[in-house]
């Protein structure tokens, strides 16, 4: 493990309690992968936010999208001995309900804001919530893309149809266009290319095969930002290392002299998460040049490791500011934390 | 069950024994679901031929693609106690060496021609292998859709990395231009629109999440067929009917009055393959207007309930003639077959 990393003191930097729940009733349970930008002279990030209905004994609850509520939300509550009820411990994410699927927490995108980058405000209502029968269980993840004076939103759209990647455009964060699913299920982990490349645009992303073991990062190429083909597998799990089980892109990636570098999470069998470095030809974005052996950062802080999943650190949302990338990265599936690197000592790492 | 669907009384007008082997020591396995288009004043058809080695006692071998052959292929042997090969005969469809996988048949496309669309010769050799990493393991279910005088083939890649559509281009069916991968892993069945609706192309294609029991057919739209995008769910499976666990398009939709009409396939649980038919509308095709309760044509005959897997009857190439639709078919993923069918018929079935 490198010292390439380094932690802001104040970690966390965001708590769920920190966030006012989307409606009475709801509890904010988990801050997850925000993306980041700058816009407006202020530090933002578009963080994920995790609810659930408050728990309350004898009751299985979920929250649901529904636009003719105020809040756009609706709490569903079913009895624990009701017949049609399908729960399980095991996977304590979702349950069936007269055969249909629900999850347990609903995920939506909220902007918060800052002047230094540490101490950031946080919207009092959601931002983004799911829209339409693709994004029925909500949206996750999302990385922000600025290209020429337009930030390209590409996220996890959520439903029980799979997850997909969908793609959201603003010029103002205040009114959005919605473009739809632009790579189908399941597939996730999309990050764009700040800039054409060949006359193309051109997208990392993670199709998800179940258990199959590929979990890999795919590159694709689209005239348009909203259509997309020429897809190729440019980067493999690989056995025995800790990037073992699956891999997938973090934000978008960075032009620097010696090539595109891109943060990238991979997980081993245990579900750890950590984060590692690839570099990609300027040219030809499909090559890869060189790939981090050892994890660049891996879950050891108590706050990266106090997951129930596993312990994780995983990034969607970076700046840059001269040599230093400034992270915000999601810590053990459960709050906001930051570390600023050195592009030079990553390089250095890599090649 | 109708009386729709009229069998050729020459079934199976296509059997293994009667295509000539890619190269010596190769067995012709199963003939399987045609494309078909007209050219030239012909019917054509575009063969999948699936291959295997000529099995010997104590040898596990397969033929791998490889382009610095003769005839493009090489075959591959291990001795059945080879402590590096690890092979079950619960999955006679692959297995491992040295930890790489490896598929026992091998499946290329292959032109076979006719005057009258019952009797047709094939080609001696394989018209298009796969190429690349994408298509190590073949190429499989070609759709062929003539748009303003050039043929788009959409066909399954079939990889170590999963399966995906890819897209060849043709107008002379003697050179062929490769576009790549136009859909990502996991997805197949993929048919085109004959024609632009509203400025855009469409295409129906089916997204595949093992263990799921999402096999639904989704549609999708291009500016120019290369890159797809606007992706949504439009055809699911329907519990309890005949197909309860998957769905896919078969050849490209048919304008008719009353809107575009798809004949597709669906499956059971016992993996039995039937075939109905589903009604978009003309100017809006995600909006299903009509869908076939029962069956248009079921596995009955002796050829089509014979298959080691179960009971098929599978098509992916149709020709249009007035009100007759000439249909060639998969049966039991070991012959082909053909049937007729009036438009009008299908309809009244529907409506």
């Amino acid at each position: 493990m490198t010292d390439v990393v380094k932690r802001f003191a104040q970690n966390p930097i965001l708590l769920p309690h920190q966030v006012e729940p989307s409606m009475p009733g709801l509890v904010v349970e988990c801050l997850m992968n925000p993306g980041a930008f700058q816009f407006d002279g202020k530090t933002w990030l578009l963080l994920r936010v995790a609810e659930r209905p408050r728990q309350k004994e004898g009751v299985i609850s979920t929250v649901v999208i529904d636009p003719s509520t105020a809040s756009g939300l609706r709490i569903l509550e079913f009895k624990a001995d009701d017949p049609d009820l399908d729960y399980t411990d095991e996977d304590p994410r979702g349950f069936l309900y007269q055969g249909r699927s629900y999850l347990t927490t609903l995920s939506h995108l909220r902007l918060a804001w800052s002047t230094d980058g540490i101490h950031f405000q946080v919207a009092s209502s959601p931002t983004l919530l799911g829209q339409g029968e693709l994004e029925d269980f909500g949206i996750e993840d999302c990385r922000v893309t600025e290209i020429a004076g337009i930030f390209y939103l590409t996220y996890t759209a959520v439903s029980a149809q799979g997850f997909g990647v969908g793609l959201i455009s603003t010029v103002d964060w205040q009114h959005f266009t919605r473009h739809g699913m632009i790579l189908a299920p399941n597939n996730k982990d999309c990050a764009l290319f700040p800039e054409k490349i060949a006359g193309q645009y051109v997208a990392l992303h993670r199709p998800t095969m179940p258990g199959s073991g590929k979990n890999h990062i795919w590159l694709c190429k689209s005239p348009d930002l909203l259509h997309w083909g020429e897809h190729s597998c440019i980067i493999e799990t690989r056995p025995g290392m800790w990037d073992a089980a699956r891999v997938g892109a973090g934000a978008s990636p960075i032009r620097t002299q010696e090539g595109w570098l891109e943060i990238y999470h991979g997980a081993d069998e245990n579900h750890r998460y950590c984060l590692g470095a690839v570099l990609f030809d300027l040219d030809d974005p499909g090559r890869v040049i060189a790939r981090s052996q050892q994890p660049l950062m891996e879950p050891v802080m108590e706050y990266e490791v106090a997951g129930f999943f596993g312990s994780v650190v995983f990034t969607n949302g970076l700046l840059v500011d001269g040599d230093r990338l400034i992270m915000y990265y999601g810590a053990s599936d459960h709050v906001v934390c930051a570390a600023t690197l050195s592009i030079a000592e990553v390089l250095a790492s890599l090649l």
